[in-house]
């Protein structure tokens, strides 16, 4: 059988190239959903950072002035600090698709897929748990606790509030497409130990 | 060359068994490993809910009483359905595992497969944005939050703070093990996709 333009050969930084397989329309499908996603995740992050960072109101209350701001309530810095470390993270992931892309090179490097995976895992699990807390102190400003009287601000402080709101509904677009990369980075680490040569030639035999 | 003991048998229930491969004492740890994790998170998830369901406190104050309970907070209740949801789906897949391992049968059932892993990460993400929710109201009662006037309670209800941080460190330990749960089950899932046997004889050519 002639195998020209199908081989596995080495190309610089230990990741072979893939020619002529069936998992090559496979593999740029989803190296394409991976760009795309990343850069949304970037976007997002950023929007979601910049909307509850740069967020602030001031009202008057008997002409005492106060002022609420995203550092009042830690939750939001914790979720501010998260979406920078996501938007950070993505943009550089971003670099490694595009140059992945233009050198045509498949992942088959398996510390690189590891270190990929455990990022993308550690990612999805903060970004989430950042906005399940950001998005529990929204929940108490919006309609307080009564029962351990925790007053409802946000009637004060209308205008930040929906501000934060948008913050985080941006920030859970970023921690669920997140989720989806996590198990994109897991299909490309753990198909590397797949044992289809070994089924296959069992089930000739 | 002579196959017998070597080969992929159909069984019932359309998992085939597997025999004689050297990723055998691997699928062996990883079904172990599974198993153990399993039972820890029913457990775990258990004691969570009972800790935080039966948790209560009652306070006089000028011959008022006043009874604190888990339903006081929206995040405590959610941590506990989503407590009895991880154990419930838990112990179901401790009794797959199981089966599984009196017949010695390997997942090569990707329907199966897809779903255990989708259950899985499901209860990671779910288990985990309810810890956070509930740390985050933890952090609120135990600290306060003075820029909003949210005043601790724990000062007031210490016994009932301190069992509901028990139950949050549990639920923290069961969200942890999903996590790791979660990527087993990615890994059983995606090595069916590998492409080991296309590369070897791409290598070969």
């Amino acid at each position: 059988m002639n195998y020209l333009n199908v081989g596995v050969s080495p190309s610089p930084g230990n990741v072979p190239v893939y020619h002529g397989s069936n998992l090559k329309v496979l593999d740029r499908r989803v190296r394409l959903a991976e760009l795309i996603l990343r850069c949304v995740i970037s976007a997002l992050a950023i929007l979601s950072a910049v909307l509850i960072g740069t967020d602030s109101q001031v009202k008057e209350i008997f002409t005492i002035e106060r002022k609420a701001k995203f550092t009042d309530m830690k939750a939001l810095v914790f979720l501010v600090v998260a979406d920078g470390l996501a938007a950070t993270y993505s943009l550089a992931q971003v670099v490694r698709c595009v140059v992945n892309m233009i050198r045509g090179s498949v992942l088959f490097n398996k510390p690189l897929a590891w270190a990929i995976f455990s990022g993308d895992q550690v990612m999805a699990y903060v970004t989430l748990a950042a906005v399940a807390a950001a998005a529990q102190s929204a929940v108490i400003a919006k309609f307080g606790q009564a029962e351990v009287q925790w007053m409802k601000i946000c009637t004060m402080y209308g205008k930040f509030c929906n501000q934060v709101g948008e913050g985080i509904a941006s920030s859970l677009l970023v921690s669920l497409s997140m989720v989806v990369l996590s198990a994109i980075s897991a299909f490309s680490l753990f198909r590397l130990y797949g044992n289809n040569n070994k089924r296959k030639r069992d089930e000739r035999s």
